[in-house]
């Protein structure tokens, strides 16, 4: 077995210690691993916005990377801790949506549920199950246990609704899945959703405004604090203020409703 | 010897370039070694807060693990640079109380001072032991140099006065150690000081707020918004708002003083 | 080949996945490497600031380093992107000044434009050149593949005016680099561009203040909230203030001038 690769997303941010914990687990269990912060700022309890930093990132990881997702609202409830085999890796986490849209990217084999006590932790707290479960689990994942060995297979996943894009009579209706750091405003509405020409103008309705802008390739394609549309790095449908903040101009947020109409 | 494995804990924030030269003065002595970091967001000079980081994240790591801990007030003035030998591993620091709370859980064996220059970077700086001091004597303590060669034993190490719990007439009497990320507020009280059973009524005192709240298992026991008393995920007492901000609620920091007393 | 160790300095945070999926694709084609983050915090499109980073951390690096830094306004522009050859290691990045401050510090040898697009992702976005061209340029470098491959020879690199120092009747004018996250003014002045002795009594100008500070060694020299003017730990001349923010009391921001004269 070559050095494996793992991959963190949570909301835990950076001051506490939780995310040091769970690589202390992984590396206690598997020592010579690799482990990429995926992010660790993950909107506070946005499952929204910890299936898209998961869906942007995961492309990028070589064949065989373990992802482990911790957004996890319901911990200590009835949720089901599950593993989703893809045909290109393994996704650990809660089962409330989180991993299925960034799975599905990568084609869903099969998902089996976590409940074999020796794969987890000896002390399992009620609300710490990144550490006591998650990453117990994705370790002894790398180490070559089989899937069967952690729980039952799980075959009624739960799917999120936020992934919807529609299209009606020319408009395209999708919603902000992500506004980054830039203030770049990131929809869910992929490359092959839109059939727009470089140079389009186009008409974008969002909550609290509505502009004409243009469909671009790069920031650099409009002048300082002008606006543009375009595909980002990720193949999602952006709107951006070359060196400005969209969101803040648009009083846009993840989760409002955005549609784009060809003008 | 196997890859080492380092942890870091220090109060510089992920601005500055501080943390990545402290890993880099490792990485040129120990090449294959494994870094990682537990926070460097303790509270500016405050050597409770990382003294509560180090504290919980150690528990996690692997016996060997190397632990170096910045939060350095008095760098540059007289106090000494130790390596504190435990049970199960090492932590390399200032003495000033830091490393105490997290070595003490492991089990002392052995504290020296670092005096010795050849195990020090060959230009030591008045203001960056970090990366000058602690760094280079936590990688040659990697490499396999004995304590007895960086300095003279050290038998009076400062213990810190912070980590204190006292019990009156059925009160518990401690104060706060830590507020995570969430806003909830981490007491130094440890589940071993209490005998409370789930669904007990306990009466807390802070500082500005007083409350009536239920000794319970996890966040999902209460609904949103509402207040519970709980054992963290590290065996600390903790006040907590399901979804909210208990410290915000509760006008609470690190250090207040609070009282909890069954009723 | 050894293990290779790359450094990566942004300005991307560390909120989005954008550093990740840099490490993604470095670890797919060189799977163990190590890879450390000097930061993601520099200053939006603040090359200056990146440039201080870089050039702050990368000394204490061991030899063969392949440092990545992205600081680029110009992204999607005709800017080139280049690798920069050194006595000491590499340099990947945009050609827009943020390397030079850095290379030059340890000799540079050559420097290759990329344009080889067999050295790229086969997918390039116009936006991200951090994951599409730098971060696979600099594995396949680590890879053995020679300078030649890569593109063309560069002999007009882009140099930053930012980092010029004059000297004028006993006074020195430089500029603030940086403020670093305890709010100490780092100039552009180095150790070897001044001749003061602890304990000179120096005039210090800047745009909105000025002040008379004492040269010393360590922040323990003054009291607490009094001013100092120092070395730093990374030779550079610094007003600080002993557990206080001397860029909140005297509002000062990267690329302000500064003079001082010994008064």
């Amino acid at each position: 077995m070559s050095t494996p690769l793992f991959t963190l997303t949570t909301d835990f941010g950076l001051r506490d210690p939780y995310v040091a914990e769970m690589k202390a687990v992984i590396l206690g269990l598997c020592k010579a691993s690799q482990i990429v912060d995926i992010t660790h700022a993950v909107e506070k309890f946005s499952i929204r916005s910890g299936a898209y930093m998961l869906a942007s990132a995961t492309p990028y990881f070589p064949k065989g990377t373990i992802n482990i997702a911790v957004v996890d609202p319901g911990v200590g409830s009835e949720r089901r801790s599950i593993i989703v085999e893809t045909k290109k890796g393994f996704f650990v986490g809660p089962d409330n949506g989180l991993l299925v849209l960034a799975a599905q990217m990568q084609g869903i084999k099969r998902v089996f549920e976590i409940t074999n006590k020796k794969m987890m932790l000896r002390m399992v707290s009620f609300t710490f199950h990144g550490r006591d479960v998650f990453a117990p689990a994705a370790a002894y994942l790398a180490k070559g246990v089989p899937l069967e060995e952690f729980g039952a297979e799980v075959v009624d996943i739960v799917k999120p609704a936020f992934a919807e894009v529609k299209k009606e009579k020319g408009k395209v209706i999708g919603e902000i899945l992500h506004v980054d750091d830039f203030g770049n405003i990131i929809t869910n509405i992929h490359a092959k959703d839109i059939v727009y020409t470089e140079g389009d103008s186009v008409q974008a309705e969002l909550p609290h405004n509505q502009l004409q802008v243009r469909f671009l390739k790069t920031y650099a394609d409009v002048m300082q604090l002008e606006p543009l549309l375009l595909i980002d790095s990720q193949s999602f449908l952006e709107i951006a203020i070359n060196k400005g903040s969209a969101a803040s101009l648009l009083q846009a947020k993840p989760g409002d409703r955005v549609s784009f109409t060809i003008s």
